[in-house]
């Protein structure tokens, strides 16, 4: 089944203690459609300034991705970050942001990615979420993720989207900003009372956790020896997530604890190199591969 | 089998977010043992002042615990900790602490505790460790717990130490300053070259990980909407785990997976009450039940 994501494509700057990359692609609609069309059709949402280099899309070369919806916006300038993992692994600083074409409005769906069942809202302002929800016909999952930025600055937008979408995706801190609740289990069911069916919170380094009505799984994050960047695990996370579930057809929560594992999995590649190089030295034998050892070593 | 731990008796007084208590029982051999006589028999090696009000030794009553070893020390006090979690439910912030007996020499081991075939060596100096070490006949199975102030002050006795023992229990922050690595599995296995088969790293609200020559296992914590008091987690997901081991006769991989759970789970009800009221609340049933909870919740 097809799988929408809107989301940002960046070029970025990343420093880590293993190196510094210069100008490589980023952004996550980039890290969630590359993670998701290991496991479906992508149908790609987003838009770069003519400043981009064309080298860059080639990422996209041979993969399952519709990018008819990458707009390249005369006039504008593509979305840099520049961040640094130097002092803390585990969180980036951010040593310089331009939101550059980001700032401005939000791309146009393509006609034929209307009938999309399957839509991942990538975080950005959550009335751009909702305009571009509004114009889907009929999805059966739509599950979005947002930022520290529009929880304190865009409540009002926040609470309305929140009242639209499935499954809300993001992580700790952004949970306990939202609800204003420490514990990660209350802080979800606050976020259940908003709308959503479920609430997956990522936690980096330390796994993530599923809270629905009627569950509660936590899991822990693939046990990584070799961490070299960790930008864009948790878009990886949920691309190889929401990658699976659009080709099972429904969202009960056994599903979803086996969508997670594929998310932590996909996750666990990314971290291994810079940029996309852990995503593009894999294919989906390899995934398979780690999901059931993950499996089995989770199993006592 | 017979599961004899060496380790602190103390009175805590404890402020968390849902309150405070004054002069309750607390103290990393009371956790591991009340923890492990669900499981075992315990024998227990302690030391207290004559300060020490009788009534807080009535929680060994009825439990499977021989005190014959706990010594009620003359013209000696009892080791006080005065701790606040009112900040962070994590990490304790140690308002006052009063080590007394504990700075003394160790209690001595009553001769018909020799023969005890597992072994856990609460933390306390590694000198003192190796003393009570080097006194049991023929054990079949040590654990030793440590702390930061050790790593730091005591290196070359806790790495002659280390190569005594079979398995090393410690948290992540005491891994990483033992190894200087910052990534656990690294610095769980600069550990094992230093003598253990396997380490355990706590990670409080974030699970445990075990580390062995062949293995890496991950385990979240069990997901926990009541935390009252985390004072004691710790010591008691060591005494669940450890008690478990004792009566498995065997530690290969599997079984030490399933004692962690059992761990998880035992630490998961001290931490809904002060000091051992959780632990007080329960029985084996009750962690059964829960232990098959959390592993249906951990399958996918």
């Amino acid at each position: 089944m097809s799988l929408l994501v809107t989301g940002s494509f960046g070029i970025d700057t990343v420093e880590t203690p293993f190196g510094k990359r210069d100008d490589v692609i980023g952004g996550s609609a980039v890290y969630f459609s590359y993670a998701a069309s290991f496991f479906t059709h992508v149908r790609l949402i987003g838009a770069v300034g003519e400043d981009c280099p064309r080298d860059l899309l080639k990422v996209f070369d041979g993969r399952d991705i519709d990018t008819s919806g990458l707009e390249i916006r005369k006039g504008s300038k593509t979305f840099r970050w520049h961040g640094s993992y130097v002092e803390n692994m585990n969180e980036a600083v951010t040593v310089e942001v331009d939101l550059n074409v980001l700032a401005e409005r939000a791309p146009k769906i393509p006609e034929q990615f209307l009938d999309s069942k399957y839509v991942f809202l990538a975080n950005t302002h959550p009335a751009l979420q909702q305009q571009m929800l509004a114009s889907m016909k009929d999805p059966r999952l739509v599950i979005a993720d947002t930022m520290n930025l529009w929880i304190s600055t865009e409540r009002h937008e926040l609470v309305k989207l929140l009242g639209k979408i499935h499954g809300l995706v993001l992580n700790d801190g952004e949970a306990r900003l939202l609800t204003e609740k420490k514990n990660l289990i209350e802080a979800a069911k606050d976020v259940l009372k908003l709308g959503p069916k479920f609430v997956v919170i990522k936690k980096g380094e330390h796994g993530s956790m599923l809270v629905s009505d009627r569950d509660v799984f936590v899991l822990p994050a693939f046990p990584a020896e070799k961490v070299v960047d960790p930008t864009g695990a948790g878009d990886s996370f949920a691309g190889g997530m929401m990658g699976y579930l659009a080709t099972q057809g429904s969202f009960n929560p056994a599903t979803i604890k086996r969508a997670m594992a594929f998310g932590t999995v996909v996750a666990s590649h990314t971290i291994a190199d810079f940029s996309l190089g852990g995503l593009q030295a894999i294919n989906r034998e390899a995934i398979d591969d780690r999901w059931h050892a993950f499996k089995q070593a989770m199993s006592f």
